[in-house]
Parts: C-alpha cells; structure tokens; sequence
C-alpha cells in the first residue's frame, strides 16, 4: 500500500486553502466542541481527516495521472476559534436567487446548535452595509422560519465596495468570521478583503459562499437556487407553448437569466422539452440569410405552425450592440428602455415578418426573470444550502479562510478564492449537454464547420472528459 | 506519463459490464449515426473513449489506493446493431415513482432521433405483460407529452415475473434491446433475464434503469423521482406543522415512503426544518420508558405546545410485530387494515395519552404516499431521466448488456447487475447526514452507548470517506 | 311609486336581526368615523340606507310574492360604539379551514384603519380560551403577514363550551365586542352566549362569523375556505387517477371532508372530470346485489380498466354502524381506528373482489384531509375573507349583535342566529346540480323509483326555484 | 296572492330574449330527452318554468319598485331540436383566458350526453376560421383532457370578421346553433351574426359565452377565467414584493390584465395585501406636483423602505399619449415597444429618481401577462364554465337565440345581446369596492373635491345599491 501510494503521490495536486495559522504564528487550538454534542457523537466517524480531499478529475482511465483536488469540507478535530470568542457576521450581495434566506438561516444555527456561538451580526444592504447601513443581530429564533420566503432578509446591493472601510468595520467591530454570499464578481471582492485582512494580520476568517442564478462559477458544480430557478422557469415556457399553440403561427418568446453563461437557458429548455430554439451567449447566431434564425423560424412555423424561443439575457449581444435602436441614444435613461436581448429579439421577429407581408405571425414575449429568482428555495435547494452553510462554518472554525465553499464531484471542498477568479463558467457548446439541446430542439447550431474544426483544435484530450461545467448528473 | 500510469495501475480496479460479444462470436459492427447527426456533429468529443471510466472512491488521501471503477455510459464509436435491426421493448414494473413517463420518452426518442430506431414496443402491464397483456407501439408522436403526467402510460404491476415465458416472448417478438424501469426486486429479475438470453445465445441487450422512490438502490447516488419526491413530501409536513400549531399540545404525525430505508423522510425532514422526530428503519426507536419516544413527545410538547412526527413507511416494524393489534388476526383482509405504521403509532400515542389523563393531545395523521408518487416529475428529475434514458440507449446500442444504468459521483455508468442485487442502500445513522438531522430536530437518538461504541467498531478506516449513500451533494 | 310600493309591501317579510338598542335604553350614538376617513371621503354612496335589505328568493315569477329579505351589510351613518371605548375580542372554534388567518386580519385592520379602534384581543385555543388560556393583544403590525399562513394563529379546540364562565370573563374584562369563528356547532354556541349577554343587559355584540369547510351553514351561499378546499381536494383527485390507471383494475378512492353534506366532495368531482362515482352522505347507496355499488364498479372496471371513486366522510354511515367491524368493539381506543368510511370501503371492496377470485383489483386510498384544510387561503377566498371580516365590523359597530354575518345571493347579509342554527345545509338530490354530477360520473343514482317519487312530493312548487344551497354561481 | 301579484306586477321589467320561433312560424317541438336521462330522472323539478326570471336588482327597499329582471337559464320542457337535426359549431375569438377548454370541453360533452347531439364541429383560429381555415369536428373523447390545458384547442384570433362570409359559411355546412366565445367585441359582432342569420330567416341559434378576463363585460357578474387570473396575479405580485424587500428604496411594479377596465388589479391587490399603489383605467393619476404619485412614492419609500405598485394595462393612457417617447415615432413597428404602460411607468420614475439625484431606487418591472392567461383554469372557473356551457346548449335547444349567457346574482341567465354591447362595465371608483382598496394600500385618491363631487351628483340614489359591477361577493 506505501509503495503504491508513493509511487502514485508524484501526479496528486492539491489545491489547498489559506489558513489563519499561515500569517498568524502559535494561535491556540481547542477540542471541537461537536464532540460532545449529543447528535454527533454516535457518529462513528464525524471529523475529515486533515488529509482528505476530493479529486477534481472523475472519468478516469487506468494510466491517468490523478490530477487536481481540493480540500473536503467538514467539522475538523481540532478549531481554531473559542465558541465565547466568535463573533460572526454574514452578509450578501447581488441579485436575489432562491435559497439566499436558507444559507443565512444554516450559518446561524449551524454556529449556534453545532458550535454553542451566539454573537452573529447580519449586514444589511450589501457591502455598503459595513460602513453605512444598519446591522440586526442574528439568532435562530430571528432566522427560524426565513427559508421559507424569497429573497434575502439582509437586503442586497451592487457594487459599493471599498476594502479598506470594510475590513476596518471589521477590525472596530471585532468581527472574526466573514461569511459573503455573492456571485462571480462578489467573491472577487471578498478575496480583497481577505488579502486585506492577512495584510493587517487579523485573526479574521473571511469565506465565501458562491451565489448567483446564471450558475457561472467555475470550479463547483452548481450554484444555490439553480435548481429552482429551472424549475420555475418551466411555467414561462409552458406559458409560451400555449401562447403560441393557439395562435396561427404563434411564437413564444421566453427569456430566462444568463449574461455570459446559458446554463439556466440550457437545462429549462432540456426539461420543457416545448421549446424550439435555445439562444446562449456561448453559441453566436445571426439573423438574416441562409442558416440564420429569421429562416428557421419561417421554417419551424411552416412545419409545425408554432414554435417557442429560450433566450438568455447575454445571447446575441454582438448583434444588439450594433444595432441602431441602442447605439446611437446618447440619453442614458431612454437606453435603459433597450438592453432587453427578449424585447429587442421580439420586435426584429416582427419587423422582419411584418416586411415580408407573406406571413402573419403572432409573437408574445415573456420575461419571468423576477418571478423565477425571487422565490424560496425548492427542498432539493434547501438540503444543499444547508450542506453549503454548515460547510462554511465547519471551515472558519477549523481555522481556513480566503476559501469559497462548494461542491465538487458532489462533495463539498474548500476552493482558493485565485481559482474562483480565473473566469466564469461557460456551456462548452461542444460538449455533449448541448448536442443534447440541439438534438433535442431540432435547431441549428448557427456554426459553420470552420468555427467548429477550430475550436475542437483548441481542446487537447484530457480535457474532454472533465464536465465540471455540467451541474448536478452528467453523462 | 506512460511510467506513472504503469505504478498506479496495480490498484485500479473496473467493474465491467458483460457485452454481446462476451458469448456471441463474431458479431458485426457498425459506425455510430450519430456522426452524421447535425446535432452532434458540431461536438468535439461526443463519443466516450473505450478506457473512460468513472472512480467511485472520490474521497482520497494523497497515498490512498485508486479503487473501484465503473465504464462511463455514453455513446461509442461502434455499435453492434444496425438501426434498421433493432427491435425495442420497455417495460415499468413495482410502484409508481415520479419520471417514469420521462424515460419511456426519452428512450423512445433517443432510439428515433439519435438512431434512427423506429421499432419500439411497449410492455403493458410490468413483467405479466410480456406474456399476458397487450403491446403498444411507442413513436416519439404517441410520447411527446407524457413527460407532463405521473405515473406510467405503460401501465404497471408487481410479481408475475416468469423468466422462461419472458425469454421466449422476446426471442419469439424478435425483440433484441430490453429496457426494465424497475426498483430493486425488479433489478434482480432483470438479471434473471439477462442470465437467461445469455444461456440461450441470444443478441439481445438487457438494460436495467433503476426506479425506486426509497432511493435504497446501492451504488447509484439517487434514483429517478427522488428530488421530486422529497418537494412534495414538504406539502405534508408543512399541513402537519399548521394543524399541530393551531390546537393545544397538537401533533402531526406524516408517514413517508422508505421500507427499508429512510432517505426520504431523512431528506424531507433536512429540506423542511419544521419536523421535531424523524424515524427511519435504520434507527430502532422503543415507545415506553426514559429515553423513549413517548417520554420526547412529552416533553416536547411541554416545551413548545406542538409537535411534528415523521415516520418512514418501514419504521419500527419490529413494534409492530410483537403488537397484539397485528398478531392475532388470522383474518387476512382485516389484517391489511394495520400494517400502516403511522396508523399504529398514533393509535400508540393517543392511547398513551388518554390512559395518563393528564395531557389532553390532538393528534392529525397524514398519510402523502400516493400523492407524492403520482405526480409528473419536476424539471431536475426530468433533466436526470433525460439522461439515463439516453445513456441506457448508448449503452444497449454498443453492445452492453446485463447491467443497470446510473449516476456514480454525477456521472452516469453502467453498473453489472451483481453490484446492484448486492443489497439495498441504507441511510448510515453513523454517518455526517443522519447527525445533521438529529442536530436540526434535536431528537433522542435512541441508542444506548454500548449500540453505538460496537456499531462504530464495525467500521474500518477506509469506510469513512464512502458517502456512496448520500444523493447529491454531501459534505 | 308610493302607490306601487304600498301594494306590493303587503308580502315582503325582512328577517331582521336584534340591536343594542332593543334592550339597552337610550344607548348613545356617533357619527361614524369612516366620513374622516381620506379612503373613504371619495365614495358617493358610503353608507347602507337603514332601510337596504337582500332578497333571498332571486327567482322569481312576474306575480310571485317578494318573500324573506335580509338586512344588508355594510357601515352605518350612525354608530353606538366611541372608537376609544371598544375593546373587540376574536376567537376560533372547532376545525381549520383555510382563511381564518385573514378574517382575523381583517377584522383586526378594519377595527383599525376604519374605526380607529386599537384593542383587540385574540381568546387563545377556543371557547375554553375565554377562562383558562391565555390571549394575545392583536395589532395590525402583529396580523399583517398571517393571511400567508394556513391554520389559526389563535389556535382552536373543540366543545368545552360554558357560557357562564365565557360571559363572566367578557364581563371582567370589559370587552364589547366578540366576533366568533366557528361552523354549525360554534354559531349555537355563540347564540347562548347573545342570550346571556341580554340576560344580562351588558353592551356587548355578539358576532358570528360562519366557518365551516364543509358548506354546510343554512341560507348563505358559502363559507370561508371552501374554494381554496375544492382546489386543493384536485391534487387527491389527480392522484388517485394517476395511480388508478397505472395499474391492473386500479382503483382510486379519495375520502374528503363532508360529515353531513357533500359539497365539497361534489364540487371537487364537477371540477374534476376524473371522478366515476361520488358519494355522499344525502344520497344513500348500498353496496351488494343489482344496482348496489360493487356491481357498478365490476362494471366500470371491466369497461375502461380503472375508476376513481370519491367519497364524502359522512357518506354510508348507515352501513358502517351496522358492520361487525365498528359495532362489537367496547374499546374505544380501538374503535377511533374504524370511523373512517375510507378505510372501511376500501376493505370492503377489497374483500369483495379477494372473495370472488375472478378479479384482481389495485386499490390506493388517499385521505388528503388535513392537507386541504391547513393551506392557506386562495385569492378568492382572501378577497370574500376581507369582506365578510369588515361587514361584521360594521354591524357590530353599528349596534347589531346576535347575528351571522354571511352572503346571500352574493351581498353580505346579517342573519339572525336562530335561522342559522335550524339545522345543517344539505345537498339536496333532487337539484339539478347532483344531477349535473351523476351525468358527469354516470354513476347509478342508487336510488329506486319508490323513493325518488316519496321526496319528489314532499317538495312544494315554490321551493323548486330556491337553490339557496348552491354556492356561487348556479343556474 | 293573485290579487298581490298583480298589484306588484305592474312595474316588473323582464328583458327577454329573442326566439327561433319569433321569425320561423310554425317550427315543430319535441319532448325533452333529458327526461329519459337517467342522471336527471331523479330530479324532481329539472326544467325551468317558463316564467322564471332572476333579479338584476337584489338590493331592495320594501316599497321599491321590482325592476329588471332576466330569463333564467335552465333546460326547457319543449324543445325546438331534434337530437338528429343537431349540427353545432363552436369558436373561440380574441385573446386567451383560462377556461376556454373547459367550455368547449362541456358543450359536447352537454349536447352529446344530456341531448344525444353528436355532430359538433370546432372552427379554427377565430371568426376568419368559418371561411378560410381548417375545422375540426369535436367529440366527447377528444375533448375529455382539454380543461387541463390552458389555451384554446380551437386556436383564436383577433378580428377577421366578415358577417356575410360568416353566416354563408353556416348555411353552406348546415349548421343550426353557433357557439360563439368572446370578449367584447366579439359579443358585438355575434349580435351582427344573428342579425343576418335571422334576416335570411335561418333556424339557426346564436349564443354567446363571454369570455374576457377583464371582466368587462355588462349585466353579467363575472367573466370565466378572472378567478384563476387573480389567482395566479399573487405569484407576480409576491415576487415584486420580494424584491422591493431585499433592495434599497425597492419598487416592485406589476403591470396586470385591463384595458378599459382594472377588475383584475383591483381584486389582485386586495388579495395580495402587500401592494402600495393600484393604479387602474378608471381612476385617473397624474405624476408630478403636489398629490401626484411620485410624489406618494417618495413619501412611501422614506416611511417604508420599499413599496408594490400594480398598474392594469389601461391606466394612464391619457399620460402616455402626451409623452413625446410614444408620440413622435412614425414608424409603426418602433411605436409598438412602447405601448406597454408598465414599461414608460417604469421610466418616468427612474427618470425622476435619477435626476432628483438625492435617493437611489431600485425598480424592477415584472409584467405576466401572458403566464397568467395561459394557465388551466382552476376548479372555482372549472365548475363555473361547467354551467355556463350547460345553459347555453339549454338555451339552444329551447329555441333561444341572439342572447349571451352570463350570471346575475349568482344564477345563470339569457341575457339579450343589445344589453351586452352598450358598454364595457367599469369599476366604480366611487362605490365601496374601490374604497376598500383605498383603505388597504393607504394610496392617494389622485382625486381633487370637485371631481368627486361632480361625480356624486351625477348618480341618482336608485343606483347606489347596485353593485352590478362586483364580482362575486359584494357587501
């Protein structure tokens, strides 16, 4: 068994997070207090071992090197913070998604019940709120029952951050555990404050919790409220099918989230199984001419006298941009009427069929973006924020920080904040999820075998089995 | 790289499928169509390498074994039948579950679309049908919206399984791929057929698609239905926790489904957070006497007025068992009217409390089951069904036989029959999830130290990191 | 038009309800504070004339006499309540049914924001809250979310009325105004406490307001909850034919609320179309020989392979008294497991078809009770809740007690208690609506000739046209 | 009573409606087939006498005079069809609204199962379906699962109507009675049908079902689908609420259903309770200065942090035609991204709140139109559509004609189509309903004295009663 692991450790490569103790010499350790909790301590075997990780690289073949891992979430034997010592604070920001209410609510019991800590502060408004809003303690009597609303109970923000006046906040307040739930641009600026915070040497624990509904974080296999966003994206789409069935030559236009990545697009028209065409800022298309999508739909309409079209709000953006209708406002205020890719997809459909005079369509749009992500979280989301929350905690209290908790493979790790940064997640539209999606929409790809021949030339083989951009079951 | 592979190659270990050429010699091959499907032509890497296997062992050490593989399901270079050749049949037998209707379509249209298979039968009527029932042709026109209604349009039953008359059906149909959505006795059966074709010679694939809402499926990390299941399992609880609120020392009492194992009411219970006991068949429980689940309701109620109570279908039998109300009834059909275990236990807890005189309760039962079962899968299940549906078709299409499709760490394989009849998967009340629900409900765990110390024992060290129990995500 | 009205008074009867005044002399009055009210200044017609009252019968003939009118509701130009002076009380009895929640909102913002009455008290867990539990002042910051939440935040109980006791304690406490949610039972009730409350010359009104999920309070159209219930019983109904047909001979049973009428479980099959039989407790059926339910259902099996049979919970309990099952039993514990006509017609169709072992049957039985009464209110029944809450603030306001607030042919009308406690409504057989149903179902009427013809005569010509028992729309 | 009736008779008013045999001498009559129905034979007083007729006016005095009354809707004892003669056509006009499946699903399954009519032909996609478009011919069996899909399996559309096209089309095919489903202008242009059909002398029966789900339309209580519309209104209204909540000065704006008539924004906001402004067509606003609404928003977003506006699609038209953006396109297509009163209200209030530069707001617009109007409708509407249709074929069959079917005061009736057509009903902003939502949001009036005093005076006190205009329960 050594001999074997030794031979094979030389292609391991761990990913490890940073910890308190790296900049901060002879911090006291102390017993987990889970321990002596009476639901864990039947548990045969609660605490990771400090060696365990969780391997990035699944599909494997006998001679394959192993690859990278990442460090598995969990209670650790040994925490670096005094239950009496902790003072804790959560805050969010960006745009809602389902499940943001049950993380909050995890983080405070699961400090509470699990680690006897009772000092939690919530920030409200976002990054501004630790140095100009209001904060509310947080207590599982306070949290109890907020998993069951939409939204966040602290308020959201964008943007406002500025390192130095939050991590003074902390430093005043004696803030030592940073809980930030935010998505891709959010955790970019919670790995400011951590270097901030090592920087001024603080015994601070700054996590990250990754949250956004386009479900473009690298690295984990899926963000919180994605799985209910889909979900509840199905009404839209229902709606559109129905729209359009009973129109002649009815068309359903839905668009769902999506600024650089279709995953939501993706998976709803996948689960439908109603919609025509699936547009995604990861595919290019065009309108006009042969094999553009003004042909289609002539074509789709032809056939069927109906069709419905998913498009996530990033799609086609090269072509609004060039488009009179946005370019030339110099008004600010009148240009916020346009960026809408589903109005401005809405109205081209029209125009192009009002032009022609051959053809009567009947086009009705559907933007359900608001009602889909201000829901409460669905029970599948619920479990997994739980999972999520208690992870984070786990990870503070064993001392890591500058980490964004996630799951991997299905198990949730600790992830370096550098490699969350690298770059969103994109659908690789030359996967088999999305042959999946072509196949199962009959439409065209919009690629011409050039563009194809090159990108399949940029990908080398080890790379093709890795999937980590396809959350939950992949093939 | 090459010398790398060769040291760690000793502790690799595959659980491979059996395939048609395994018995049968020189049996022809074909390229896939799917290299001329426009859909998938614009996809680098869609066929999966012949060496792509998917490790089961994720959780590692640095000098730990590499551990059981199993092949990676998806679509190869080669297949062993011609579309023209291939005569399909489906099957659904044992109890209904939420995706059924989503495979069936999808088998039917992966075999169409991706194909080019027009030939597919369906069997009415579980196993009996094959012999005794009508057939129905399946064309992606007759299933293109059942995905949208619970239960099965193939109808269902259980038993009547009669491997001989089985075989000789298919041989005497012609039929060569068969597609079994079944649980786990089902499962077994399938291998029974699959030894049975093999005996006989036969070119005919045999593909199991694991269908249980109990989740008690081994190996796999969840089985169709169970994510919608456990949403609507919340409408229960959430009934449950009103009607307990509204009356003095009210308590709800909400039996799920799980005979043997108690993944749903465990889940269900996690997802809710409004559920004060939770018992599954992993976790004996006893009645009367100091630590007793009667001396917990009591004293719950005493502390918060209400009470919730989920009970999993399989909970306490042995209570029930050495129960007068059950024993000594040599009439069969008054019989069935108690092996309800909810209905037994509330009888236990009313009885309990109206003999002590001193608590007035109002206890409501709820029993879901059908109302969970019944119901059309959600958009996450839909999506996973998708998957399978097609993975199986790749599977049965390169010649693969004799296995059951699933989702290992998030990836589909193909898992040989013996692996599944292994026995059923079990929730670990020694594991991190089962301490994770005693720590939200706060509940006895109903074990004397002694239990717990030999349980604990039992374990090896390797055993820890398994998690191969907990659907979806874990930590 | 004197002249006209004059004539034609001579047959118009008003039903008109007690007053403060009738009892108490020289009662002050005041303006009412509503003409201040910004909301309210604008409304042409605010007030009711003294003299507005509702016709019962709404068909009629050119020469029919005008009939029973009732007071109608809504605010007065004069009140006999200072805003300062009222101290309200609410209290709810017997059984949930979606909607309480936001009657007690309503009531609690319309005292509020309309009269400007601020102290409300909640009696906790019904009647006996009066002298032995505890009560909760009720603000509109308190009530503002509870119409979201299913159940009664007051709690509730059954029985444990003692008039004495309860005028006592409304006596202690000054309170002048009691509005009383309860159905059949509760109204009774609350009459006793009207007559003690004049015995005793006090300056209380006492106001019902009709709760019952099974419709079965005389002269108004319907009560609070009862849409919300027949959608809700839809998922049942769905379920059981999901089930029913998946199977061999599949037969779904649905029991659903309904002690002594069948409205809902005959509004849920009118709305369902899936339903083959429906039973309910007006309609007497029998089950053995020609004509008897088993032989329809033999019929029906072999007809279209499966069947769904809903029935009411009061239904057959002529059978049930009779059957050795429930009547030998000294045990009372034992006996509360037999009351449920479900269960009982689920054995004895099972045991019908084991016994003559030509057929085998699948049947599932679903009581979704409690998961239709917990919910929430629907947006229908918030908007009638709201109503029908400020119509009985307005009468209490001004001056009328001993009455029951409900609608009548679609307006708010204050009844007199005595009307409403003459006995339960019914669904009556020989209307068009149970006929409506059997030609939905086409179930046997199990009724024979004889005794069709004996109710036929019992009926008088002028009562053919009343349909006061259909709530909401008829025709 | 001879002598009473006849003194009251003398100002009793019946609107009638017209009859086959008003301009078709000598048409022979048949039996009723209900009556060998074995469904209605148990029936005691299944037909409708003759002269029954329901009150339009409902709130009385005792000396009032008995005023409008209407034919009651019921089966007939004579009717004017033999079974045989029977050939009917249904079509569906306008827009969508729940419900329309459900009555064509019950005038076949009325006229096949209650008058043994089994040539039904469904007209496609609208009026212009009778001459240039595909028909489909309707039975029982086809229809059996339509009600549990949204839309129209018909198809509709606007406009196309060509009376002389139309009713050649009826006399070419044969058909005798035309069901026709609409809105508005859709009833207008059936009273031109039964103009032309009773100018040629045809035996053919005109009906129409009023379909809009802005309930605009006069006499009737309510419009089928507004239930299921209000219902499903909540959802979008929740998620407006969530977000205004989770955001800094959050405005959440809905825009609902409303052209000239704001029902559904007015029963939604009362449903819901977390609106702040509801802004309809009848109830002019202004924006700016003292009273205006920005004004009230400023105010409601300082003392609340938040706030929901609902505007129906109608209101403020007279703003938005002023606004330059609407005003100076000529180009049609362009023009058409503007109408919507959502988006330009959205604008303005961003515009202000940017250029006032002292308060950052987030506003997000939702509009569901469409996902509420695609929707099955729910059981309330089922049961609803249920005995409209049934009153129609009852209608048809006893000869009447040129009427539309509709509640009054909850009894369905045969209302002569001239009523219908004299003008959309309004919601009366100076009746209760309106109060009562005044009184619930807490909004301004946006009315200045003399408005509403010239307003005042303009009803005379026998209208104060009405209340035609409320759906459902009125006080």
């Amino acid at each position: 068994m050594l001999d074997s692991a030794h031979r094979s450790a030389s292609d391991f490569l761990l990913e490890d997070v940073p910890h308190l103790s790296d900049y901060i010499p002879h911090l006291p350790t102390y017993p987990d207090p889970l321990q002596d909790n009476p639901s864990y301590s039947v548990v045969a075997q609660y605490y990771v071992n400090v060696d365990d990780t969780v391997a990035q690289q699944i599909v494997v073949h006998k001679n394959s090197p192993r690859g990278t891992h990442f460090r598995r979430a969990g209670p650790a034997q040994k925490v670096y913070f005094d239950s009496e010592e902790v003072y804790a604070c959560i805050v969010t920001c960006g745009g809602l998604c389902p499940g943001l209410n049950t993380v909050i609510r995890e983080i405070v019991c699961g400090l509470y019940h699990m680690y006897g800590v009772h000092k939690v502060l919530g920030i409200e408004g976002g990054y501004p709120g630790f140095y100009s809003r209001n904060t509310v303690p947080l207590t599982p009597k306070i949290v109890n029952d907020i998993h069951k609303r939409g939204g966040t109970i602290l308020g959201t923000s964008y943007g406002g951050h500025d390192t130095s006046k939050i991590v003074d906040s902390i430093q005043d307040r004696g803030i030592n555990q940073v809980y930030i739930l935010g998505g891709y641009g959010t955790q970019y600026e919670a790995a400011m404050i951590f270097e901030e915070v090592r920087r001024r040497g603080l015994k601070v624990a700054v996590v990250g919790i990754p949250k956004t509904i386009d479900n473009d974080i690298p690295v984990i296999d899926k963000s919180i409220g994605f799985d209910t966003a889909v979900e509840e994206a199905q009404r839209a789409i229902n709606s559109a099918h129905v729209e359009a069935e009973s129109a002649e030559n009815g068309i359903g236009v839905v668009k769902l989230m999506g600024r650089y990545s279709g995953f939501i697009a993706m998976y709803a028209t996948l689960a439908s199984r109603d919609v025509d065409c699936c547009l995604i800022p990861e595919s290019p298309f065009y309108m006009e001419g042969p094999g553009g999508l003004l042909e289609f739909i002539e074509k789709r309409l032809k056939e069927q006298g109906h069709m419905v079209i998913v498009i996530a709000e990033g799609a086609g953006q090269e072509l609004l941009s060039s488009n009179p209708f946005t370019h030339n406002k110099p008004d600010a205020s009148a240009d916020k009427l346009f960026p809408d890719v589903g109005l401005w997809l809405s109205h081209k459909i029209k125009d192009h069929f009002a032009k022609r005079q051959k053809m009567t369509i009947n086009l009705k749009y559907i933007d359900p973006t608001y009602m889909i992500r201000a829901i409460p979280s669905n029970a599948s989301d619920n479990v997994f924020c739980t999972l999520l929350a208690q992870s984070a905690v786990h990870g503070a209290m064993a001392g890591y920080t500058g980490f964004t908790v996630g799951p991997v493979n299905g198990r949730n790790c600790y992830i370096p904040f550098h490699l969350i940064n690298e770059g969103e997640k994109r659908v690789v539209i030359t996967d088999r999820m999305w042959a999946r999606l072509l196949s199962s929409t009959h439409q065209p790809s919009f690629l011409n075998l050039k563009d194809i021949t090159g990108e399949r030339e940029e990908r080398t083989e080890n790379q093709t089995s890795a999937g980590q951009n396809h959350p939950e079951i992949a093939d």
